[in-house]
């Protein structure tokens, strides 16, 4: 594969092992753990943005990213913070953060010359593949569980992405996508490219207004782990001198992250997830132990909500910030309410992770609930 | 009202009759024509920012605007042009560039100390404006046909918005609101601060890759009266040296705008309209005169698509490009590729006016049609 300048290796988060881009795919061939890129800083070419594997001229790009943080003083003044920050991740090309991995991800299944790429998926991260894949010239082919919205199966089927819609929930979808194909590139939640590619958001976030605390709400850790690498690479190169709390926001009913967050112990599975907000339902997160240590490391905490939190949070951020959130940027809303002592005269960022307009029948399902 | 110190007037686009801000709302009091702003444009105090009525100070914000200009080389190809911008407006706050200019008409309305704004509109318009009165702390009320998307309709309530559905067409809606309480601000579609606000999307383009021809998906003609105000502001200050050529684009089953183009007559309303593309079934647009002449004076033209061929164009961008058009984006595409000939060797930008996952549906069930 051709690389950046500065890409150095891939290194085993588990056994330590390094390896050439060209020798990894998903996970470390040695141990089957966690792989992340290493930079030589001072090769990179593009100071202002953060350093990827891949070679810039093999990167397929919608123009991802970039998107806006909305200061939302009533929400501030609400949780007793000074600032708080919407980090509209909705804004992206599909609407979701997905967009920016998937970008990364499915354009080095691009450069190492696959045909297609395979990923198993909730929904977005689907969306997303689909996209890139019609864009990069691939086959995108994702596993999706019956419960996935139409909007991101309809989607899928637009760019003329391959669909396996699996009946049952996302471990059922996961399941259906180990039996697949092996010969596609994978590009699913473990990929060390598209935290790679997530990793922008982090430094948009702290090269910006510098948040004091970020609130992430977390399925597989993606995010978390992502803006986590970017602290760390924006304190090696001095870009950055105090470190922000990352905050992890779950579903009470799926919160796997949450409850290993300040503990010793190892991320466990969540035996009977059960949340509305489906994206976050993921009982057995790819990325978890770097989520955790996203969390623990910086100062933070995990905190847990109920899915009528969540809804309520973006209900009210509609109707007194006008910021469209979705259920599950809900639940980052209803995790700063849950913490606001801590935040008290902080700037404090939250990330919406997924467009309202996406999610719009689980908020309208909320009012009606509520008889409106 | 307070007013920005480089505005200067309103005039009326018929009588000429000119008007401080606090004079008027929605036309000219003094015979009902369009109401365009003047400025003196060496008091200009951000001379990168288009001007604006209001003053800064009075202006709600959802970070609206700088959407991205995509470039889409398979589709240029296709198409022979040199390139094809996809300026994709499904990435404003609530996934429509309605989004810029009722963030300036909203606004307004609570600037004069309205607490309550509203408009007839077929559906983003009103998704916009509850938006942004939920920022500024008034009440939007939107007048929907029945056939308003889901998505419009549940996301007014969730910004609180009130909502009064009205059985029937886009006509049947601005009918009920012209017999509503004409107490509340009015920010419907020929509101000059709408057009205002929507200018800045001709400053994106025109400042940036300045392409030579602009195709605009064509409801009520507003994008092509703020574009073609913004070709004339920037000539006025030396920032541009040549006229890009606007395109009106409409679906076949109602193109009143497009049928006028050209022509010496008025735009007359189209008496059966019928499209798939809700947006844009407006029959008797409301600044219809000002597109054509943006259409005219330019040397631009008018195209009409069917349904069919747009949902077809979206699919294909989608499919090869990676981008998300709606099915209003796909007018655009599906205009342009009529008008190939015209765009030989040159930078073609198209307008998407709506996010693709908004109308996730009708793509949908195009690909349904085809039995995929
Ligand atoms: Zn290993
Ligand atoms: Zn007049």
């Amino acid at each position: 594969m051709e690389t950046s300048p500065a890409f150095r290796e891939f290194a085993c988060a588990d056994c330590e092992e390094t390896f050439d881009a060209d020798e990894i795919e998903l996970r470390c061939p040695a141990c089957g753990g966690l792989l992340v890129a290493r930079y030589d800083h001072d090769l990179r070419t593009e100071p202002t943005r953060p350093p990827l594997p891949l070679a810039r001229e093999r990167r397929h790009s919608l123009d991802e990213g970039e998107t806006p943080a909305t200061d939302c003083p009533t929400l501030a003044d609400e949780i007793g913070a000074d600032r708080l920050l919407l980090k509209d991740e909705g804004r992206n090309p599909t609407g979701a953060v997905t967009d920016r991995g998937l970008a990364v991800a499915v354009s080095a299944g691009a450069a190492v010359g696959a045909d297609a790429v395979s990923l198993p998926t909730t929904g977005n991260g689907g969306q997303s593949a689909a996209a890139y894949a019609g864009r990069a010239g691939v086959t995108a082919h994702s596993y999706v569980p019956s419960r996935c919205p139409f909007v991101n199966k309809a989607m899928i089927n637009v760019h003329g992405g391959e669909m396996n819609v699996v009946e049952g929930r996302y471990p059922d979808a996961l399941a259906a996508y180990e039996d697949s194909d092996g010969a596609r590139f994978p590009v699913g939640p473990s990929s060390p490219y598209r935290r790679a590619g997530v990793k922008r958001l982090g430094y948009e976030l702290l090269t910006g207004p510098a948040p004091s605390a970020i609130v992430v709400p977390t399925g597989h850790g993606i995010v978390l782990a992502a803006i986590h690498t970017a602290i760390e690479e924006l304190r090696e190169t001095g870009a950055l001198d105090v470190t922000p709390r990352l905050y992890a926001a779950q579903p009470a009913g799926c919160a796997p992250i949450v409850d290993a967050c300040g503990t010793a112990d190892a991320v466990a599975a969540t035996e009977q997830p059960d949340t509305i907000v489906g994206p976050l339902e993921v009982p057995d997160p790819a990325v978890g132990s770097l989520a955790v240590a996203a969390v623990d490391e910086t100062g933070g905490r995990g905190v847990a909500v109920s899915d009528s939190d969540a809804l309520q949070a973006a209900v009210d951020a509609a109707g007194t910030a006008g910021v469209e959130l979705s259920a599950t940027g809900g639940v980052a809303l209803a995790g700063a309410r849950e913490l606001a002592a801590e935040f008290e005269g902080e700037t404090v960022a939250l990330v919406n992770p997924v467009a309202g307009s996406k999610e719009d029948d689980l908020l309208r399902s909320h009012l009606m609930s509520q008889g409106i």
